[in-house]
């Protein structure tokens, strides 16, 4: 059982919050309640950000009232500062996911403030969830690399990673913002954070965008990580890092694990058609490259059936 | 030195093999020519084959002929059979890359021969190009799984591998013809391939249908394998393998393995600038994400520039 992996799915915080298009509550919801049903360990419903910078996470509060929680589902939502948190708290997330960058730019790109202040903001938004009992998470972004700064020393992630645990994290996330990790810098980086946790379980979060997020993948998991951010369909990016694209791929993820023997309880036929509903839901064609090979597989068999 | 990775670049050969449009004579001998300068190690240059069955390569003793043989690259030339062989070595051929499948239904459907007589036929071929000194490298296609029979037993394939070796080949291929391999699969394989092998240096080969390709180059480096085909912007594909899709992305495999510190003697810039040239000459869009990246890049700076 220790050797389970667990996806934690992101497409309605993360893949959403990069669309153009306003994504309606109510098909957020569905997706939200459809996902609960295939097997994932988590789903990231939301974020409580400023609706001005991310209007498509507006109807945050909304989504997480409308969704049916089911059991054996973590419903986790974003927060960047205490007033997110506090909100999340409020909404009844099940968790909150508190950001903070490795690097100084995109932390004051993406919530305003410098490393410093989250950091010292850590144990009071810890502290403010544990009235309710509600865990927080942290995610480190930038942890690989940033859009601004270039390479973050692994020190410095890992001094981060310290202080996320002595503010009493229920979980970490290193998450590699703009696709930028490799997988020689993911084993080694990953097995250094589990060596610091402990006990606290380490997250990996990572984006495609190099064509590299199932290979650091691969290699997290042979450094000893069993927990993943995924989005159906491959779709998110952060919208204040230039040149951020989706994440990785729920389907294509499963279907990895699958292939290798390990066990993520994650019913794959299910994610495949779900994430074949989105690009009606978007707007626009999505990533994954098993919605891709079914599709072609399944016209192949058209052709063959009208010879 | 011994950690370095080799890539050899297939785009003319793999690549262009599957493509519905002829690629001019001409045209192909100007992409093999500039890409002698990037620092591949080896370029499977074309495929004596039979060119009713894959037009795009009937024009290889032309190609052959016309190329500029640059210093320290080998050109490669792929065949089926003797007879290819034979009209490999009489074209001048560096290297003759003969390939059997492991399995039954694929060899048939690929060379027409049975898998006992086309490894009966491998001792036949490799004494008839010793006798100009031609090195023959043997692919093993299917190695990783059939499109008609699934799952292929490892322990087939390595039998396949010693009878390689026994045979006099100089190099032996894994390849992963439709993309089904996974990483723990290819460290396995790879693994007990190398022990088989000794000095005989193994290549993998892999196709990207799943978004595994590059998973399964960092699963094969971290077993030991050094020696990589890869097709630049990730075109080609078996056309007698249904579902086969594109080839690993040179400038991507590069890439990766320049993130990971590892040394190709690849120009990362080259095979980009190479493989943006594609699409004219294809008459469709390529596959590498760092292409896409760079292009994205220019396109904000574009922006940039004009606000």
């Amino acid at each position: 059982m220790s050797d389970r992996v667990q996806i934690f799915e992101v497409v309605a915080r993360d893949g959403f919050q990069n669309e153009a298009r306003f994504v309606e509550t109510a098909d957020k919801i569905a997706l939200i309640d459809a996902l609960s049903r295939t097997g994932v360990a988590k789903i990231e419903a939301t974020a409580f950000v400023s609706p001005r910078a991310v209007p498509n996470m507006r109807d945050a509060a909304q989504v997480l009232a409308g969704v049916t929680r089911a059991p054996g589902v973590v419903y986790s939502a974003l927060a960047p500062n205490l007033r997110g948190a506090a909100n999340a708290v409020a909404a009844a997330a099940h968790e909150v996911n508190v950001v903070l960058s490795a690097s100084e730019s995109h932390n004051w790109s993406n919530v305003r403030m410098t490393c410093a202040d989250s950091l010292a903001d850590l144990t009071r938004i810890v502290d403010a969830c544990s009235l309710t009992g509600t865990p927080v998470n942290i995610s480190i972004a930038t942890a690989f690399g940033c859009p601004f700064e270039g390479p973050v020393a692994p020190s410095r992630v890992l001094d981060f990673v310290k202080r996320c645990a002595q503010a009493g994290a229920a979980g970490v996330t290193l998450a590699d913002t703009i696709g930028v990790a490799n997988p020689v810098q993911v084993e080694r980086l990953v097995a250094a954070a589990m060596q610091i946790l402990g006990p606290v379980p380490l997250t990996l979060h990572f984006h495609d965008t190099r064509g590299l997020g199932l290979a650091n993948v691969y290699a997290a998991w042979r450094a000893g990580a069993r927990r993943f951010d995924a989005s159906l369909g491959g779709i998110g990016g952060c919208p204040f890092a230039p040149g951020a694209t989706g994440n990785i791929c729920t389907e294509d993820t499963v279907h990895m694990f699958a292939e290798m023997g390990v066990e993520t309880g994650v019913d794959l036929e299910m994610v495949i058609d779900l994430a074949r509903t989105l690009p009606q839901l978007l707007g626009h064609d999505t990533f994954g490259r098993l919605t891709k090979v079914r599709s072609r597989a399944q016209a192949e068999c058209r052709t063959a059936a009208a010879q």
